[in-house]
């Protein structure tokens, strides 16, 4: 990586100019670029803890996992997001574990945890960097979690295909009923039932591995219902 | 509140040797002792921003509400626990919204929304008090939704060691963790994580392969929770 690509990125972090130059040196010869392939898992209660990791290119998707291996989304990274989880066990406040995959080919620049670890014991500013992005991702898992309790399925599946078209710019959401429920936190059985319901109702036309939408303003009247 | 009431409390506080002697005096200035009853709701979306609330004696719970009024508890604060919710508004990581009731009548020291801002600004060891409280409560809360997204894990549980101890008319259950994830196709992660539960509960004895049930009697109360 050269000085000047490093340098645009590390504008994003908001510790970098409380840094001594020491400590930038630090950074600079711990920091690589790595490339997970669309599916690869990251991060899990088994690996050994990365870093942090800062999204250059690509998604991540980070989830929890029942005993049963249900998987619940509590939130998505992308572009020039900080992945703090992936370097939880430095954060002795955080103590609980999350999967981190990468959702499509996905590129990340990489601080080791030992650097990390070092930056954040010694510097004030890097500890309340990764403090500060790990309560923005709580803030992010409480969204999640009001949508699962507390929002009826019809009106998620609604926001999250509408949400998904508008994010790829096509009434066209090419993705599998079983993807659809991993995003959800839901069921591939509760995912279908409710597409074959949209689809009776003229919403959507339903084909293997796609779903087309028909009529949006349907979909997103159905946001207003109580 | 008399000076050496005030010294026995802010020794608790991870940042009160950080704070020059005016921001002392801020502080000082600035707290008060405060009661509420039984079942008083202290904040919720509607009220204004309390403050740094550090609980002296009771109970707090702390929750959130849906629309049709379902109440989930995220996590209970009790003696010596700051609670820095009722302060989030100062807070811009945090964009969620829970309601704080007392859960039995409870004291509280609290320092006013004004000072607490003024020293959170000012401080970056206060900020950092601040931001680890609530990634702590971040890790509360994930402990709560899995328990309730993944229900019955508890319950699956307590019935496998009540039935493993009446099979072997003993309350030493002789197996590892790692052996009971396999039998009840689950995780070690996720079964130590819950015997760790049980045995802060009083419910059992963990030791080396081991494990000692000290309160049948609640084990089976439990099967019976809803």
């Amino acid at each position: 990586m050269n000085d000047e690509e490093l340098k645009n990125i590390v504008t994003d972090l908001s510790f970098w100019d409380k840094l001594s130059s020491r400590e930038k040196e630090l950074f600079k010869n711990n920091v690589q670029k790595v490339k997970y392939a669309k599916g690869e898992n990251l991060h899990s209660a088994d690996n050994e803890c990365l870093g942090l990791l800062l999204v250059l290119t690509g998604e991540l998707r980070v989830y929890i996992l029942s005993e049963d291996g249900r998987e619940v989304t509590l939130y998505r990274l992308s572009d020039g997001d900080a992945c703090i989880l992936s370097a939880s066990c430095i954060l002795h406040n955080i103590t609980f574990d999350v999967f981190i995959d990468a959702q499509s080919d996905t590129e990340v620049l990489l601080l080791n945890i030992s650097a990390f670890s070092q930056l954040t014991q010694g510097n004030v500013y890097v500890e309340n960097f990764a403090l500060k992005n790990t309560v923005d991702r709580f803030s992010d898992v409480m969204w999640a979690i009001e949508q699962i309790l507390f929002t009826s399925f019809d009106k998620r599946l609604a926001t999250f295909l509408l949400d998904e078209s508008s994010k790829n710019k096509s009434p066209d959401i090419k993705l599998t009923h079983d993807q659809i429920a991993k995003y959800m936190g839901s069921a591939r059985e509760v995912v279908s039932r409710m597409l074959k319901n949209f689809e009776t109702l003229g919403i959507v036309n339903l084909s293997r591995g796609l779903i087309h939408i028909v009529d949006k303003d349907e979909l997103k009247k159905m946001l207003k219902k109580l």
